[in-house]
């Protein structure tokens, strides 16, 4: 069903063929919603690709934490309501979308831009590590939060990172990890057993289970 | 899962906001297209937002058939090679883009804009009836087919039109409908009353079936 489809305006076949580039969004879809936009006012569909043209253009990674901003620094990490000597390393933005969405933290984060993983051929250096030593040498970083996907390549990244931190032991700083364990609504019987093990070890009185 | 994505961007989430306003795309999937979009060059994505721009900026309407089209006459209405006496007879754009993309249809369309339906408000003058009208009245038209959607307004606009074609009697002009049946692959146990009736009603001669 990705037959090319013909109209009779190549200006609508370009628009349509733009669209299909996007990841998920075939030749179907792609019409469907370039012939949504053709139902909107001019005035509309201009802001509609203003918006993603200043996006990309003029968008900025933060010099301190490499998150995507506004200016030299992000609005996380230039906002004195926020914890700045608690580091939260996660891999992508995406995963910096995804604890913001939680309204449960309020310390600064760190963006490694991946994680070490040999055989796709990133190394340290590919990554924002040495941003991350920098920070910790300069800054008053009381604790470090790995936020990683529970993956060996993820293990690997906070082994190596730990080993480099703890290097200065006149510094002593807090390393932990975000629990691993049953989710919400999830069913024991369908979980792996390392995360069933692991959730079995580092189990919690109950008294602190409690949600409020 | 609709939560607003909260990044160190405002720039990011304008853009997030502008994918989202479009038909079937939710917060999520907003955030991955922008995201995606980042990672290109500058230049890609630049083209991307120019082509959306260009065509609800410089889009036309055929002002004979009504269908999209860069100029003031369509690429179909203008070509020579197809039968220029045929109209088919469509509610919009989507229409003729399913049928030119089965290759077998070679003369023109005129896209009415949607079908009678007075429960929605919309009666004969909100379509493009008369410039239909107008040209079987002024071009040498053969055959008119009607291809509108099986249904009770779809019914209603070809019994509509086809009163004020054949108000002229001095003009013979052959009019017919695309075939209603059982789908290709489509089981006879799951076809409803009507499509079976019909299908029974305008049966074939086995040697017409048979597909060349």
């Amino acid at each position: 069903m990705n037959a090319e489809p013909r109209t009779g305006s190549n200006l609508l076949e370009q628009a349509v063929q733009a669209f299909s580039q996007l990841p998920g969004i075939g030749k179907k879809t792609a019409l469907r919603l370039v012939l949504h936009l053709l139902k909107q006012e001019p005035a509309q569909v201009e802001f509609f690709a203003e918006s993603i043209r200043k996006m990309r253009q003029e968008i900025k990674f933060c010099r301190r934490c490499n998150n995507v901003s506004d200016g030299d620094v992000c609005s996380i990490c230039s906002n004195s309501m926020r914890k700045q000597e608690l580091i939260c390393v996660v891999e992508s933005i995406r995963d910096v979308i995804a604890i913001e969405s939680t309204s449960q933290y309020n310390g600064t984060y760190h963006v490694l831009g991946g994680v070490i993983s040999p055989l796709d051929g990133i190394g340290p250096d590919q990554l924002q590590i040495e941003g991350l030593l920098d920070r910790i040498q300069k800054e008053g970083v009381e604790e470090i939060i790995f936020a990683l996907n529970p993956t060996i390549q993820g293990d690997t990244t906070i082994y190596y990172i730990q080993k480099k931190i703890t290097a200065d032991p006149a510094k002593p700083i807090r390393i932990t990890t975000i629990a691993r364990g049953i989710a919400f609504g999830g069913e024991l019987e369908y979980a792996d057993e390392m995360t069933l093990a692991r959730s079995l070890q580092n189990r919690l009185p109950v008294e602190k289970y409690v949600t409020k």
